[in-house]
């Protein structure tokens, strides 16, 4: 049993109360959501990030919808609004869209009965949408912990944690849950340039979670790999394909290269909602371009020349035979490694 | 003929200019050392670096203490002074003492002749010093230009340029002569985390020098290969070991990895000096550990979490069998792949 130290979100005195992500790791606190947009807001301004977490954050949002509203049929009229607003916040995770399509088709459902009956069921439908979120994260974290032996040292990348999910993460619940287990395992993170992640929010994470975890550079670990230190490789995806491919954030295909040159294991933690089966092979995946601004400096500084020219994308492409095991809620399907 | 823009140092008016590394790329402008002492500051915070061109700079520096000194045997005294000063002004770069030793074995064949004299004989040798160097960086550049076709797309990491040379540079003079000889030359350069030599250097003097440049993040490098848009991979060298064994800039043996698993060919461009015949393999460097800081925040920013645990190596070494050649300034020598 994982005992988390905070939270990413919680649903409280019917009020969102969401973790602040921007902030971190300097400052731990919340922002208090009231209105769909501010929900909507946050969504965008990451305040709050994570496919899992950003689709539980929208089903709330709907409810705040709900209970600002008048009653009759302006209800309904506000609840397609919010969602609209909700809905178009990111334009990328899956999970966004489905969780709003979600509520709506239970808006649609119970859009004769009275506002107080509606907004009953539209709250059972927010909470189950948490909890399964909840729920999947348990899951992935009880398959993906066997793969994971006592004195492991595991090497991720981005944040495929807590923080991006409601529950306690994909790629780092196998390492909480093998850690529940008493498996003593030593992770290092990738910082994940250009936007930090790993850096600012894997290992904020991880120290909470009391778990033994280094810091370094991207392109510190090959050296770790020729040193024999890194034992096993975990990390999200933001889209599978259906020949296994993996979209991940920038770097996951460096790691697989350097995983697959030194014969170490590479996992990668998902829900099926991750599954793409529409998307035949990863070539087919459209890769983001971030902006140049990103990666010419951090913060107020400047690091490369302001007329730099700059090539960004914000996620590649890791090929099935790369990849050693794809660990999901519903359990553990082999790679073609 | 490569015509540089700019140029790391000159002795002018028996001044030592430096051009200021420490404000690249913000901001153009040169320091004046008219003192060893100065010279000795200048090299020890940076504003010039690079193993040969901090070698050009200390001899030029004890030129300037003669310049200082009194007459008779006061000279001799004031030499050994700025030796010790300039000689320890940093730890690692083989070329800082060396240089330093050749002028004190001037100064110890001449010291009867009368101060006019052996400043002129010390002079010729601080000079002949600078002009050796110099034309190290013209053959490396010559020897491997060849290995560039027309059209081709290079990667680099860190900054083996004219900015760590008194000359044309190293890596990046095979670059700047292939181009010189009508060839279209495509250069990805990694922003080379976490001092970013790569994002204020190397991106500034590529662009001075009308190269077609772009910046990476390291770890994107990967699906720039996997994509099959780099030809060939050229770095610097810090030392190299009796065996082929390459000590260079954290990251090194990453894109070594790459560049092997996708059959791309791996170059490495050092002069003759960075041969260590002493040691016998890659494993009996030294590799030096930097401070956290530079890895838990970038200028101002704090990006992790304070009292992270960091591991940051500077170096790292890439075995002989992933080279497929160094080119130095006495030629191309086969490696290992």
């Amino acid at each position: 049993m994982v005992n988390l130290k905070f939270r990413t979100l919680e649903w409280k005195n019917d009020t969102l109360l969401l973790l602040d992500q921007r902030k971190l790791p300097n400052i731990v606190t919340d922002v208090a959501c009231t209105t769909p947009e501010q929900t909507a807001e946050a969504i965008r301004n990451l305040t709050v990030r994570g496919a899992p977490a950003i689709g539980v954050a929208a089903a709330y949002g709907l409810l705040l919808a709900v209970d600002l509203s008048a009653s009759g049929p302006q209800v309904l009229t506000d609840l397609e609004k919010a969602a609209l607003l909700l809905g178009s916040a990111r334009p990328t995770a899956v999970n966004l869209q489905w969780a709003v399509d979600r509520m709506m088709g239970i808006a649609a459902i119970y859009h004769d009965l009275n506002a107080a009956d509606l907004r009953e069921h539209l709250s059972e439908e927010a909470v189950a949408i948490h909890e399964e979120d909840m729920a999947m994260c348990r899951k992935i974290g009880e398959h993906g912990a066997p793969l994971l032996a006592d004195g492991m040292t595991v090497l991720t990348h981005c944040n495929a944690g807590a923080l991006a999910t409601s529950g306690i993460g994909t790629a780092l619940s196998v390492i909480y849950t093998a850690q529940a287990q008493r498996k003593r395992i030593k992770v290092y993170v990738d910082e994940t340039r250009p936007v930090l992640q790993g850096a600012r929010l894997t290992m904020w994470e991880l120290m909470q979670q009391r778990i033994d975890a280094t810091l370094i550079t991207d392109s510190t670990a090959a050296s770790l790999f020729g040193a024999g230190k890194i034992d096993a490789v975990i990390v999200g995806a933001d889209r599978i394909a259906a020949n296994g491919d993996v979209a991940n954030k920038i770097g996951t295909y460096n790691v697989a290269v350097l995983a697959a040159h030194h014969g170490v294991p590479f996992y990668v933690a998902a829900p099926r909602s991750t599954f793409d089966k529409k998307i035949a092979t990863g070539a087919e995946i459209p890769i983001e371009e971030r902006s140049p601004a990103e990666v010419t400096g951090v913060g107020a500084a400047r690091t490369a020349p302001t007329s730099a020219k700059v090539f960004s994308p914000a996620f590649d492409v890791t090929p099935h035979r790369l990849i050693t095991a794809i660990v999901s809620d519903r359990g553990v399907q082999t790679g073609g490694r």
